[in-house]
C-alpha cells in the first residue's frame, strides 16, 4: 500500500475512529496508573482492520500518526506485514496477544494494563501456593460488570464466581501468546487473562465493553488486595435473600 | 408525549439543568472511583420531574440526551411509563431506589456509588459479626457534614454518632427496594443506606446536600478502613472540653 | 460600605487577587482530598483586608462573589462586621482561627484542611497515649520545607525535629480559637496546629509559603501513617555525614 | 551575556523546547506527588546548554522565564556562572547533581522526586539492616522499562535484577554530589540513585527515557512497599518457561 494511502487509514475527524480513540484511551489509562512507563497498551479492531499502538512511546502522549494497522485475515502470515507502519517506531510485542483476542473471541477491543493491583493479585495467589492459576471472587456487586462468556447472553450475577486464569510470564511478551491461547481454551468464558508478575489482558465485543470490563476488573483486583490486608476471604458463602430471575 | 416534546425535557443551555448536571456529576464521580465500570449512578428530582441516568453506559461519557425522565406522582404506576426515554438504552435498575428517596424523604438528588471504601466497611462489619447491620462512628469532625435527619433542623455535632444502616444485597438491584424502604423506616434520620458487598445510596434535599453528604460519607468510610488497619476503634468516648450550644 | 463598593472588593481580572485565588486554591485542594464535603477552607490577607471563603459551599465550585471581606484592624470588634458579605451565605466558623494566624503571626494566608492523613496522625498519637499533644518527626528531607519559625530566618534542616502541636477538638469550631492561640504561645516556631479527629491549620507569610508548607505537611502526615503501618518510628537518630553549614 | 540575549535562551513557541518542557513536566509530576511543597525538580540538557528549574517555587506553577541556563562545558568553573538567571530566584541546590548525570553519563534529562514510595523503600532497607545500600528487585515485568546500562544496547529482561544504589542524605543537597558520583562509579549500569529519607534521582539519554524510567521506578517502589505489607519478598527465584533470546 502506498504510504499516502496507508496514512489515510489513521486520518479522521471522528473522535470515535480507532486511530483517534486509542490515544485518547491510553491518555486516560495513564492517569489510572495502568500504562505508566512504557508498559501496557490498547488495540481496536474495526471489521478486518486492527489498529495497534506502537512499542516504547509515552502512553499519555500518543498521536494517531503513531498507529500501526494490519489485516486480521492476514494475521496467519508469519511475517505479519502491516498495512500501515509509522516511521521510526517499533511494533508492540503485545501484537500477537491482541490478535488472539480478536481471532478467537471476535473481540473488538483489547486492553493490556500493568496495573499494580493485577500484579499484586498474581503475587498473592503465588504466595498462597496450591492452584495459583486462577483468580476467583464471588458475592461482590461489581462482578455483574462482566458478560457470562463468549457467545452467551447476559452478564454474571451477584452470586456467580468470576474466574480469571493466570498464566506465567515469559522473558519475551510475544512468547506469552501460546499460553494466553491455552488459557482461553481452558477458560472459554473468561474475558481476561492475568499474567503473573506482569499485568492483565482484558477484551470485549467493542471498546465500551472492553473498557468497562477492564475498569470493573481493576476495581475487583484493588478490592481483593485490600480484603487480603484486612483478612477477608475472596470467596464467601452468602445466602440468597431474593429469587434469581436471570 | 411526542418524541419532540420529550426531548425538550433534556435540552437546556443551563449547566444547572438536571439533564446537564447529571452527566457533569457522573464524570466527576468517575474520577473519584465511585462509578467505575458501569456501576453506580445519579438521579435528580426537579419538582415532579425525575431525571435518571440510563443503565450500562460509560459513566464519564454520559450525554444529556441519554437521560430518562419520569413523573414522581405517577411512580405508583406499576408499568412505570417514562415521559422521555432515550433510544437504544435501558432504564437503570436503580430507578425504584432513587424513587424511594424522592417519595419518602422528599429528596432532590440521590447518588449511588460502588465506592470500594463503602464495600470494605460492609465487609468489615460482616467480619466482626454480631449486629452488622449498622455502621456507627463518632467523634470525627467530618460527621458535622450530615443533617440531623428528615424534617429536623441543623446538622449532627462532633460528639454525635453517625448511624448508616446496612442492607443485604440481592441478585437484582430493583429487589433491594423493599429492604431500602424498611431501612428508611427503621432509621428515619439516616441520609444514606449501605448495601452489603455492593455500595451505598446517599440522598439530600438538593444536589448540593446530596453531593456534600456523599463526599463526607466516602471520606468517613475511607477513614474507617484506615483506622481498622491501624487498630483504632470507630466509636470512642471523648470528653467534651467546651459546651455544646447546638 | 455600600453594596456596590463592597462588591468592588471581590472584583478583579487579576488571577492573583485574593477573591480569585481562594476559589482556584480550594478547587485544587478539593482534588487533593483536603476540603471534601463542606469541610476545610482558606483565607488570604492583603494588608488589612482579610478574604474568607463562606461556610457550607461546595469547595471546588466557589466563586469570587462568594467571598467575605473584613478588616483585620477591626477584628477585636466582638460583632465582627464585614466590609463585604455575600447574600444567602453564612460566614465560616473558621474565621476567628484564620484571624489568629493573621494577627499573631502576621501570616498572609491560612489553610484549613480535613486531610485524612492529618486526622490519622492525631488518632495515632492518641492511641499511643503519653504526651499526645505534639507530632514530632525528624531526619526526613521534606522537613526542609518549613521555616525555622516566626521572625526567624531560614528553614529547618534535615536533622531538625519538626514539631506540630495538637489541640483537642470542640463541638463548635470557633471555640477552638483559645486553644489554637494557646498552642501558638506554647509553640512559637510552629506554622501549623493539628486539631484532634478534625484536621490541621497551616499558615505562612504569603500564599506561596502557606501552600507549600501545607503540601509538605500533608506529605509528612501521609508518610508518617505509612511508616506506622510498616513499623518504622517517626523519630530516629541518624548520624551526620557532612557538616551542617546552615 | 546581555539580559536580552539571555532571555532568548528561554523563549520559544516550541512546546518541546526545554524552557517550555520543564514547566509542563513539573506540573505533571506535581499531580503524581513527586514534587510537592518545594521539593524535587527537573533539568534538561540540549547539547551543551543545561536548563534547570529554580529553587523554592511552586512546582506546578513554574514558567519558562523562571529557568536557569548554564553551559555544561563550563561546569568545572567553581563559581558556576549562569548564561541566564531569572531575577528574584535562587538556583536549585540540585544543580551539581543534575550536572553529574549530564557530565558522567551523557544524560539528556535528569528528574529528582521526593516520591513517598522512594522514601519508604529507603526506610524499609534501613529497617532490615545488613547491606541497606542497594534496592534490588527481579521477576517483575516493569523492570523491562530500564536500559541495561550506560553505553549498553537494549533493556533489562524480566528475570534480570534491577539494582538501585542508596546513598545517605546530607544536610545540604549539594553535598550529596560526591556520594552520588561515588554511587555512579560503583554501579555503572544504574540509571537512578536513591537518597535515604529523601527521594530519588533518575536520568536518561533524553526526556522520554528519563521520564519513562522515572515512572517505571516509581511504579516498582510503590509495588515494593505494597509487597512488604503483604509479606512478599522483592527477590524471587522464578523458573524460566521460555528461552531468553535477548
Amino acid at each position: 500500500m502506498a504510504a499516502n494511502d496507508a496514512d489515510k487509514l489513521v486520518t479522521s475527524n471522528d473522535p470515535e475512529h480507532p486511530a483517534n480513540l486509542i490515544p485518547a484511551l491510553c491518555a486516560k489509562f495513564w492517569t489510572l496508573g495502568w500504562v505508566t512507563g512504557t508498559g501496557g497498551g490498547c488495540s481496536i479492531r474495526d471489521d478486518d482492520l486492527v489498529y495497534i499502538a506502537p512499542s516504547g512511546v509515552q502512553k499519555e502522549l500518543m498521536k494517531p500518526s503513531d498507529m500501526y494497522v494490519l489485516s486480521l485475515a492476514a494475521q496467519t502470515d508469519p511475517t505479519r506485514t502491516y498495512l500501515r507502519a509509522p516511521p521510526r517506531l517499533r511494533p508492540s510485542q503485545c501484537t500477537p496477544l491482541f490478535l488472539a483476542a480478536f481471532a478467537r473471541r471476535g473481540a473488538g477491543c483489547c486492553i493490556h494494563t500493568h496495573s499494580q493491583w493485577a500484579v499484586l493479585v498474581t503475587l498473592l495467589l503465588e504466595q498462597q501456593g496450591g492452584d495459583s492459576r486462577v483468580f476467583e471472587m464471588n458475592n461482590i456487586e461489581q462482578i455483574k460488570g462482566f458478560g457470562r462468556g463468549f457467545g452467551k447472553a447476559g452478564n454474571l450475577g451477584y452470586h456467580d464466581t468470576l474466574r480469571i486464569p493466570v498464566i506465567e510470564n515469559t522473558p519475551h511478551e510475544e512468547d506469552l501468546t501460546e499460553y494466553l491461547e491455552a488459557a482461553m481454551e481452558a477458560h472459554p468464558d473468561a474475558y481476561a487473562v492475568l499474567v503473573r508478575r506482569h499485568g492483565v489482558y482484558v477484551w470485549g465485543d467493542n471498546v465500551h465493553k472492553a473498557k468497562t470490563q477492564c475498569e470493573s476488573l481493576d476495581y475487583l483486583f484493588q478490592l481483593a488486595v485490600e480484603m487480603k490486608k484486612l483478612g477477608i476471604p475472596w470467596i464467601s458463602d452468602i445466602p440468597r435473600i431474593a429469587p434469581d430471575r436471570a
